[in-house]
């Protein structure tokens, strides 16, 4: 098991089923060193601020990094590839007076930071949105550095 | 001809004349071996979902992609150089209850896959906001990887 | 004093104090030539198009880009170490009817030229959308490449 997977089950978290793009593109394309990861959504459907709260999409964005990992392993095959977590994307379906993206999308960071590290280290942007695919909450994408 | 322009011509297509930047920025800058493309909106204007279908939606973001290929071509001379798309992040100008994005950017990803192939296919981000410029309805901007 | 910020004396402009990231990500993250910068928001709050002007938006998008370079100053120690702007993103927080966010993003992008020159003409992209962190006007984000 990786080092990243072992930090995981330390903190009670596991990886979920890698699911597969709904649509004409691939889950991570990877060029050079870098690993582009498309984006995807969290399963917790709704408007942050109204209809789901801050502490829920906190998770739901969690969730959702826990996904984007899962797929990852399943194309470079072992997390411990990743050397460097580059960039995180993350938008939150926002009711029109929340102001708190960052601290949702800290449900991600942080998990990205507890296991892997310094290397986990990342640049963000965290931002509201009208509407994401499926009416989710949370949508996340990644630029990833891997080794060969 | 490339190839890639006789595909498209097999597909009925081919390239619109290219655009200049509306504003003080270029069409692609090129960084080593990657060529980050500037977002390009549209033709078709309005909010999909109340006043365009997600169909005509569709065909608006494959007609984006085709005027973003003119525009490297411009620049970069050959569109046989690109040896992967890397990302495409898309945006729809969406209707409160429009969840259907990933739908709406299939327009342009189909048409990447089908003129490319495996090159083609890329990681990508369909995420739905209120504003786009011009009230355009569709909104891409791609990284690229091109040869020497 | 390194040659961009004497050109930015020249504009009568300096860099403001370099401020933390609010959450648990990092304000620059350097990944082979590659940095890439975290968003951030402009000090001016408010909706573009009804609470805060055009020209007021484009304004903060300047200031926004100052405060970036004087956190990418911060952690890589000389701006004269950047050799190409290869690509910024602005959301623009926008009223429904709202659709200059080139104007307004173009106040960071005149910048970033004045004062790299040739080195500093980017692909961007800019996006409208409801709501920002901290309710701001402005957001920002950029991928640079630096020398080592």
């Amino acid at each position: 098991m990786s080092v990243v997977e072992q930090r995981l089950a330390g903190l009670g978290l596991s990886l979920p089923p890698a699911t597969r793009p709904v649509a004409n593109y691939v889950g991570t394309k990877q060029s050079g060193d870098l690993l582009f990861v498309s984006g995807r959504v969290s399963l917790v459907r709704g408007e942050v601020g109204s209809e789901v709260s801050p502490a829920e999409a906190k998770i739901a964005a969690r969730d959702t990094a826990l996904l984007i990992l899962a797929i990852v392993k399943q194309d470079i095959g072992d997390l411990d590839r990743i050397t460097s977590v580059d960039h995180v994307r993350g938008f939150v379906r926002s009711a029109p007076s929340f102001i708190d993206q960052p601290q949702v999308i800290d449900g991600a960071s942080d998990l990205l930071v507890e296991i892997f590290g310094e290397r986990g280290r990342h640049a963000r942007t965290a931002t509201g949105v009208g509407q994401l695919p499926f009416g989710a909450a949370v949508q996340l994408d990644m630029i990833l550095r891997i080794s060969p």
